[in-house]
């Protein structure tokens, strides 16, 4: 398969480079409007400008009120035979880190080491960047080829930086109109320094709580912290949770919670296949990450193969806190009246992540720990994509045709709302586009100006090539995928 | 026995009742000049002052640096065959918690509910009250009677307040010198609101450490906390930390260290029958102690002489504070790189706390925790001073005749390094004199004016029946203490 684009994307690509100039400063534009999420700052004006972009494509647009930060709403009709869901955030974390070298929302072009030419500014990489890049493409494409050759909904959300808390609910009331869509497209900048895109085939659900040991009828005091020494007769809250804790994870962090597993099913043979290619490709390879982040052994002492299935496959019970008593300098005594830790589950397909909190709950109950309070302060489920999708396959293809050998995750390990699409809407999401930035919630975040257009070239290819393969105009290897990688 | 004072006594008792208006101003003066521990405010001019207090009776006084803060050293020889060494601190906390109701420097009289005419202060109980007091005792006695009948060493340190730190290098520093001392007192106003003095014949040491869990060779993060999600694969030195805690205790907190209590002794059999007959007279009682600290339940249920029998003569393993990673509201996730205990071990009788120590990172060692870091942040043994002390007899026998019924705690369950005098130094030591006051450490700290009168001539009589009794003049009987409790 040749690496030159199909005839009809041709002149909608010569249109994107002719026109980058442009787009760029469209794109630096949209980073000089603050929308901070937790303050508010801007988020109404940046709302309306994305409502504004949505129109100049032709394109219907509402900027929909919510409890917190409105959502906008729009559809582009193309004619076409299917559907996307763009799905975006149009807030940002604040830039008050001191150290920014140039004003965070100045969008200043620089020069990079080893990047080269770069927008440093908040929410170049993280996400108005690439959403406002998103437009460019599309008008783009409309300019070049007269439409697009999928119709465009819009679901462009305001607070994704303080955990997406109305966005749920919206899709839920609009369900019917979402429904429409075919796929759902978060466009994204995907590559990593060295330019090596990922895709992730699902994320892991996350399920939050605290447990909270205090004082109570069995043992312990119950209002305040009492003096230390009072220990020899008085049992501690802080032992308790310790204890309680304890009967959780064996020393390894082996999980012992009866019934917490259940429904778990390992990743489908396809997806290890692949996964076993691009670990002895050196495609995924620990090392960086090892270094990164300061780790020198893993679980299980496991490397390679088994390690990154572990990361894949397995549920985790993390400890993210634990707080109780006197915790500063010094020597002074304390027996505390309560005792606390923030613990995080990451499920994985096809937990249940309700059934989680009954066995957790039923465990500590059956091991004698019924005083010990859990409170869940966040829950949702895991999603899951099949690498047949559409969607993935049309990704993948252009990360190839692009000469990109993307990693292929099959479950993020982190966590994302996503399941809002592929579990309620019932429609299969991509993540995606080139391009690079990073830096995100930090000083001097930026995105290459290289990686812009890359990302504006990776849209239009995976339109042209998601409509084919979903209206079965053409096959994956027609459009140049192959699993075994890159020929 | 009668509750008159023995003939010598009289007189002196008259001259305290008689110029108590005066030796009451004399308290109040002391209590105007702040000597904060932790600022070193007023500290060297309150030094200065209690120099003074000693001259003015008619001894050597000298204010000895220290690397901190100075401690006042001195002598007054009245001539007599046994001396006491006066332990005392001169230095108190801070009092800048904000309601105090009247200026905590004022040393004003208030009015207080049920406790009557109190002298409003910090410093008021601990111990600047008391300290002054008791040279105004001497100075009466010194009037009434030509002399006293012990002799007196001084050394009044002005760091209590800050774990004494100075204090025991400067026993050791002039052990010849405090050799000649027959017996330690520490005069304290002892009683309760209810008007219940309480004698202590010993202290539990201490053993202070930490232990810290940090990423390294075994696993986790090495240098900084890592996303949340990356606990899949990598080891969590928070889940480390609990369950190297977890392997030293069982749910019920009984002590699983080998070890351990390795030369532990029961209290001796009558002790055990002294503290049986206050339980079951309801001198020892623990229902205030639940009303006050809010506790319904005592460790393994227990109640009455069991109960009490456990303080006084178990070890504890109390976690005094527990910390590690994201401990803030909401649902942050995060791997920590480490998470840190900071425990205490009150010893008894005969326990050797360095032998503690060896077993408990022994067993850790032993356990699979050879990572976990233990810095032992303090230490001191023991002490425990017998029944049959002349000082000890002397104090009991004092209260009786002054118609209390005295508590008698065979140990302290809280520290104080008193092992410097009975086992340093080999002297046995009382802390006592009747008087009231409480809130030390907070606000409107007090001490009731009735008590400093109480105080001044229970310490008269002390001294008198201590020195009857260390010079073989009377005995326990004819001073009239009732080992039974009073006729």
């Amino acid at each position: 398969m040749s690496h030159e684009a199909p005839e009809t994307l041709r002149p909608v690509i010569r249109r994107i480079r002719d026109a980058f100039d442009e787009d760029l400063e469209r794109v630096r534009g949209f980073l000089r409007t603050p929308s901070i999420s937790y303050t508010g700052e801007g988020i109404q004006e940046t709302a309306e400008q994305v409502a504004g972009f949505i129109r100049e494509l032709g394109g219907e647009a509402r900027v929909v009120p919510t409890e917190g930060h409105p959502i906008v709403s729009g559809r582009l009709d193309q004619g076409a035979p299917k559907s996307v869901l763009v799905y975006g955030m149009y807030d940002v974390m604040p830039a008050d880190e001191p150290n920014w070298s140039s004003d965070p929302w100045g969008a200043e072009i620089r020069d990079l080491p080893k990047l080269g030419r770069s927008i440093i500014g908040r929410g170049a990489v993280n996400t108005k960047g690439p959403l406002a890049a998103f437009f460019r493409a599309v008008a783009r494409y409309q300019e070049a080829a007269g439409r697009l050759p999928v119709n465009l909904l819009f679901a462009i959300e305001g607070e994704e930086e303080m955990g997406s808390r109305h966005f749920v609910p919206f899709v839920e009331d609009h369900l019917e109109e979402l429904k429409e869509a075919d796929a759902v497209l978060f466009p994204f900048f995907s590559e990593d320094e060295e330019g090596v895109p990922s895709l992730t085939l699902g994320t892991k659900g996350i399920l939050y709580f605290e447990l909270e040991a205090r004082g109570g009828d069995w043992g312990g005091p119950t209002e305040r912290g009492i003096h230390g020494s009072y220990n020899a007769w008085v049992a501690n809250p802080a032992w308790r949770l310790v204890k309680a804790l304890g009967t959780l994870v064996d020393a390894d962090e082996k999980i012992l919670v009866d019934g917490f597993f259940e429904g778990q099913e390992p990743l489908p043979p396809r997806e290890l296949e692949v996964l076993r290619r691009q670990v002895e490709s050196g495609l995924l390879d620990e090392r960086p990450f090892m270094e990164f982040d300061h780790v020198r052994r893993f679980k299980g002492g496991l490397r390679g193969f088994e390690l990154w299935k572990r990361l894949f496959s397995q549920p985790q019970l993390n400890i993210d806190g634990i707080v109780g008593g006197y915790v500063g300098e010094g020597t002074k005594t304390l027996l505390p009246h309560r005792a606390l830790a923030k613990v995080d589950v990451r499920t994985v397909p096809r937990m249940d992540p309700t059934r989680v909190v009954e066995a957790i709950r039923h465990h500590l109950d059956r091991h004698g720990f019924a005083d010990v309070e859990m409170r869940v302060l966040n829950k949702y489920p895991w999603s899951k994509v099949s690498l047949d999708e559409h969607a993935v396959q049309a990704m993948l293809g252009t990360y190839q045709v692009m000469g990109r050998t993307p990693q292929i995750w099959p479950l993020n390990p982190g966590s994302a709302p996503y399941y809002v699409f592929e579990r309620i809407l019932g429609v299969p999401y991509v993540t995606g586009g080139l391009g690079h930035g990073s830096r995100q919630h930090s000083t001097d975040e930026y995105c290459t100006v290289a990686g812009v257009l890359d990302f504006e070239i990776s849209l239009v290819r995976w339109f042209h090539a998601y409509a084919a393969l979903a209206e079965g105009r053409a096959t994956v290897e027609e459009l140049g995928w192959r699993e075994e990688g890159p020929a």
